[in-house]
């Protein structure tokens, strides 16, 4: 079986730097990027009926291997008809690995060659993710865009530590595509994708991401990064690994969501990022506006009767005052998240569609400049 | 001023019994009846973004005076343009007077000639609530009907205790009515309802229905019942209460929805009803069904991926299965929250709508019948 498969196509490539537009074709849609994807962790985006994705205009969603796996099982949801069947979003979905929960959720876990033996964070339980179960899995819920198991280091670990890191993740890669091409000759269209690990170290950085482009596969995630480190340290680290991956090649980088670190990601050539942060700051009250982050539990609101953000055209900036979204999150009530959830994920998802305008007309460096000079000015 | 409004007519009057269909005329639009109110406490449907409100095509929501008078305030709300700028909810409301919560809710509270003070179960503050400063609270709020101040006396109480409540309930009456007409002066065009009180005792819900109906209002609430007592006493009382009310007003019997109640008040003449039990019960994982209760965290829906109820044609049915539901909920998502709260109000909406349909074509009695046969099979 031949893994080479063409995926992506480049629309336009800025003159001025790295960002480009592109189509990602994927089993369930066209994706266009720059994209942003909203983390559905239980096959739900938090708060969000899925018809509201639909209104905001989403291609693609997460869904979180660690948690399915645990508690719904990838047996039921293949039963359902995968993900898709199961949660009835039926344009595309990624799933990570599972790795990085493990890392940052799980009670005890013990790396081996063959694998990471876990706790379950939720009733203790004994698990075993290996590359090729964590493949299974994802196939099992039929996922558009699977992740390879891999081994994640944190900011400011021993470089000893980070070598094997590395090294354990590019076994697992190997072991991650055979699978993957096994479930590919029994039918399964989703991709694959392999993860450049290194950790903060740049010789290691490099090294990961040749072998990570010699495999050819259908495109790239940047692990390893916003795991604690420096804005600065981010920056340089991304902007490192890419020179050494293949331009044509759709990349990720994984846990990223705010406008700057989003802007920063679109300079450096990726096209593609996910968070928990817009939907999670959005149950604690915490709104996206053109001029900076707005805390909605703040007494000045109380009379506020003007929308969020008077530059968004989303429905709940149309319909809904200051004043009454204080309300609702003072009053802890549900509809609170719902409607900062829509917002949050309509402002970023119109971002993105700004981002890849700007780029089209060859005037991205412009658009972000104005961009982050207005959302430093505050609300 | 003259208070006698006709906003009531009657459509259809089944020949077999008391049931009747009808049109109320509010300020935001027609009601039609018999109707089901859903609860928005806090001036929202608790899990419900209002677009949904509007899909499922309800005429009319309640919200809770002592709620929005305790921590949002009336003259915020005034100054927002009421209960309808505020919300944006567009069509009409209902508030209560705030009387059941005092009883209900707070730690403290002493009832004189004057009014009832209490404290606040939210802070301990003091506050007082008056027949007349009840009215100005609602008015605030541009309630599209209003209730009274009453004074409740619970399922049990002795004699005295009952009669004192009754008095105070019918002085109240005659002050909030002045208040009313008064505001009435300044361009109010909400409607005052007063409440039949008497507990159980005949001869004093007789009484107080007299008295009520010779005020000649434009609509009128039996209180006082749905307080602890076992269902054939409901039943009793609310029949009994309803031959002293004049036939072509618009009645109202507080804090009833399930459909067994539902379909017992419809039959004994009464348009409105309210609840907040179907979204409560929604959020504890609790669906209406054809065939009865269906409580989605029970193992048997594991692997079951047929809709809540396949006879509903609810979105919620349509789309997702019990086995997804079931997943939602033990996974505490909030979609859990607002798929059940959109199903259950979908269907008791449509029960309604069902009900109205079999009046206007004199089969309400088989119509119920054939309805609680199967609702008392069993899911």
């Amino acid at each position: 079986m031949n893994s080479i498969i063409n995926v992506f196509d480049i629309k336009h490539k800025s003159s001025d730097g790295k960002a480009r537009t592109g189509t990602l074709h994927l089993p369930h849609g066209d994706v266009r990027t720059p994209v942003f994807m909203p983390v559905g962790t239980n096959a739900t985006v938090k708060a969000m009926p899925k018809d509201f994705l639909e209104e905001i205009d989403f291609d693609i969603i997460l869904a979180n291997t660690y948690h399915l796996f645990l508690r719904t099982g990838p047996d039921l949801i293949k039963e359902a008809g995968g993900l898709h069947g199961f949660s009835q979003w039926k344009k595309n979905f990624l799933t990570d690995s599972g790795g990085f929960q493990v890392f940052s959720l799980s009670k005890l876990r013990k790396i081996t060659e063959e694998g990471v033996r876990f706790q379950s964070h939720i009733d203790g339980s004994y698990h075993m993710f290996t590359p090729e179960n964590v493949v299974e899995t994802q196939t099992k819920f039929n996922s558009d865009i699977q992740m390879q198991l891999d081994g994640c280091a944190g900011w400011g670990v021993e470089r000893k530590e980070a070598e094997r890191a590395l090294r354990i993740t590019s076994d697992w890669l190997v072991r991650a595509k055979n699978q993957w091409e096994k479930e590919q000759n029994e039918g399964y269209q989703g991709l694959l994708f392999p993860i450049v690990q290194g950790n903060f170290f740049e010789d290691l950085r490099k090294k990961s991401a040749e072998f990570v482009s010699s495999l050819d596969m259908p495109g790239i995630a940047i692990g390893g990064l916003s795991v604690g480190e420096p804005p600065e340290e981010f920056k340089r680290f991304m902007n490192y690994t890419v020179q050494y991956l293949p331009e044509e090649k759709p990349k990720y980088v994984m846990g990223i969501g705010t406008p700057e670190y989003i802007l920063d990601a679109v300079a450096a050539g990726i096209d593609m990022f996910d968070c928990v942060l817009p939907t999670r700051n959005a149950r604690n009250g915490s709104y996206f506006t053109r001029r900076g982050m707005l805390s909605i539990k703040q007494e000045r609101w109380i009379h506020d009767f003007n929308p969020v953000d008077s530059e968004c055209n989303c429905k709940v900036c149309r319909t809904y005052s200051r004043s009454y979204l204080r309300h609702l999150f003072k009053e802890q009530e549900i509809l609170s998240s719902i409607l900062a959830s829509y917002h949050n994920l309509y402002f970023l998802n119109n971002l993105l569609k700004e981002i890849r305008v700007a780029i089209d007309e060859d005037r991205f460096e412009e658009y972000r400049r104005d961009f982050l000079e207005k959302f430093h000015q505050g609300v």
